[in-house]
């Protein structure tokens, strides 16, 4: 039975994620059969492509996810909590990458390599009342995390995580990205162009501050990455830190990850199970100074990061300061497996299942 | 009895580390009397000044430091090796900013904060043989890392600690600086420009290796943190472990820091013994959006840094993944503290002692 072409809506279609969305939709054959893009006023009759279907941008109104099979959205947490809803209500099957149901217990929250087993349980068993239609896609320092962690958690078991990121400005939308190419050239240029993403000055600058700051002392940021890998990795308890530093790159996350295990390894079989693990690509050979690095990739500058799907690992190293510990550098293109890919990965796992 | 002048060297005067040396031996009114400046071949000539002080940059020679009471050494480890202990058989105390002696038993490696009670100890027991005069200062990552350590250490004792660096440029040099800034603009313009001092292009990017990769996997700018922090901190057995990366910004190395503590600690009082640490200063209200960052200070863009002395520390918060353990973030001009002023504090120690 060969597949039905699907109506196919995006919400956030104008944005970075949601124009990485539509190219790989199309790069990876997703049968768009009629194309709904959603956005903002501003962007209302605006010509959105994907592959050879197009449709102009149009604003959300109330049945407008009528006769819509599947919904990536790809906007605010504002916009998913008032619309994703209704979304599902018409029918619909909705990716979301919005933080707004990551934590609801009645949504899972999906990154397929790692608990693509979660979704199809919840179709077998129809899991989720009406929230049952309504999927959830991590965060995108979560995502590259996960996937590298989890055959080292397969295999040996999680003991503790420590890590540190170096987010790309990407991250933060479109306007992130024109704001620290400007703001580059102007101090270049001996000039100053004041910040309005980002809280300070990126250019030629890190800022440890990513989100917003909670009582606790640690941002929204470093809160979601241990949140949400607990979750994914199905280790509620899991021991986990993470410190989140935006630093003046365009796209592409870079982690430092610290880890302890909870069983005896060998260097090379940790190795092995990361070659082999699904949407990993090991690039580790020091000596040739191969490691993953943002521009790793044929991605760029101005779209951004590798152009790539897999999440990078490299620097693997036995951390003697502990009997089972190891450290390792994980990058990801932010926009593609730490987002758009993420989320296409998830509506393929309901082709010839439910759609 | 007031001070006497004295006759002053300065080894590599003319670069990144040996400009700001001159300028805060100026600035703190170390007493230069003359001024003795050893240069590559290239500068010969170049006048170099010091306050009201200035002479002819010139290239060593055998008999170049008679005469010289104090010879700063910030250039490359070969040159240390070669001319270090002809200073000092010359009668100079040396401060040797280089890495070549920074593991010598018979040689102290000193952040005067920290462990300055050894310089004291050896000049009362005329420690080190030959090497008496011989003083050396650790590498740039390290400094600022066992100056927010200490009062941690000191108060309640130190059981591991996972450190990951973003470090600047400026720590390879002046021409690296030229290097990321020129190929900045290439690539906003659209263009290229091959790396030569790193080993990748280092404009909006982020590079996880600094200095050469060795057997373990470590690079060894990894190694010297861990070697280094055991040997000022006085902790041979000190667990510990780093992961570092050069990130494009001009100057300032910054680190997040995961520590775990031997006894029990309320964060109030970490915070208090960090605030009144020497050449700490800390910066942490993160409702104002206070931390340290790489552009903390009044340092501009080309000569790069904050300008200040401090070693900054913010993002102080417990780590809940164990029972004592803490995360922060520290900031420091690796020009300033992490180079010259250490080594002009250690020559301040001398003063009124041996000089």
């Amino acid at each position: 039975m060969s597949q039905r072409k699907l109506t196919v809506a995006v919400v956030g279609a104008t944005g970075a994620v949601g124009q990485q969305l539509l190219s790989i939709l199309d790069q990876r054959k997703f049968p768009v059969g009629k194309l709904v893009p959603f956005a903002s006023a501003r962007s209302i009759g605006k010509r959105i492509t994907c592959g050879s279907v197009s449709a102009e941008c149009r604003e959300m109104s109330r049945g407008c996810f009528d006769g819509v099979d599947i919904a990536f959205f790809d906007a605010s947490d504002a916009i998913s909590k008032e619309w994703v809803p209704e979304a599902a209500r018409s029918g619909a099957w909705v990716v979301d990458n919005s933080a707004t149901f990551r934590m609801d217990p009645e949504v899972p929250l999906l990154v397929p390599e790692v608990n693509g087993h979660e979704l199809k349980d919840r179709i077998a068993r129809k899991l989720g009342g009406e929230k049952h239609r309504i999927l959830s896609g991590p965060n995108c320092s979560t995502v590259q995390l996960v996937v590298a962690l989890q055959p080292l958690h397969k295999g040996w078991g999680l003991e503790r995580v420590v890590v540190s990121t170096y987010q790309s400005v990407s991250g933060a939308g479109a306007a992130a990205i024109d704001e620290m190419l400007n703001q580059t050239r102007a101090v270049l240029d001996g000039g100053w162009q004041e910040p309005s993403i980002f809280p300070h000055r990126i250019a030629f600058n890190c800022i440890p501050h990513i989100g917003g700051f909670r009582e606790d002392g640690y941002t929204s940021e470093e809160h979601k990455m241990l949140a949400e890998s607990r979750r994914i990795l199905g280790l509620p308890g899991l021991r986990f830190t993470a410190t989140t530093v935006r630093i003046p790159t365009v796209s592409c996350h870079s982690e430092s990850v610290n880890v302890e295990l909870k069983r005896d390894f060998e260097l090379l079989e940790l190795r092995q199970a990361l070659s082999g693990a699904p949407g990993v690509c090991l690039i580790d050979d020091p000596n040739a100074k191969a490691y993953p690095m943002p521009i790793t990739g044929p991605g760029d500058l101005v779209t951004g990061g590798t152009g790539q799907d897999p999440v990078y690992v490299g620097r693997l190293r036995r951390d003697s300061s502990l009997e089972r510990g190891v450290n390792f550098w994980v990058v990801s293109d932010n926009l593609r497996k730490g987002a758009a890919l993420n989320a296409v990965q998830i509506g393929e796992m309901l082709l010839g299942e439910v759609l």
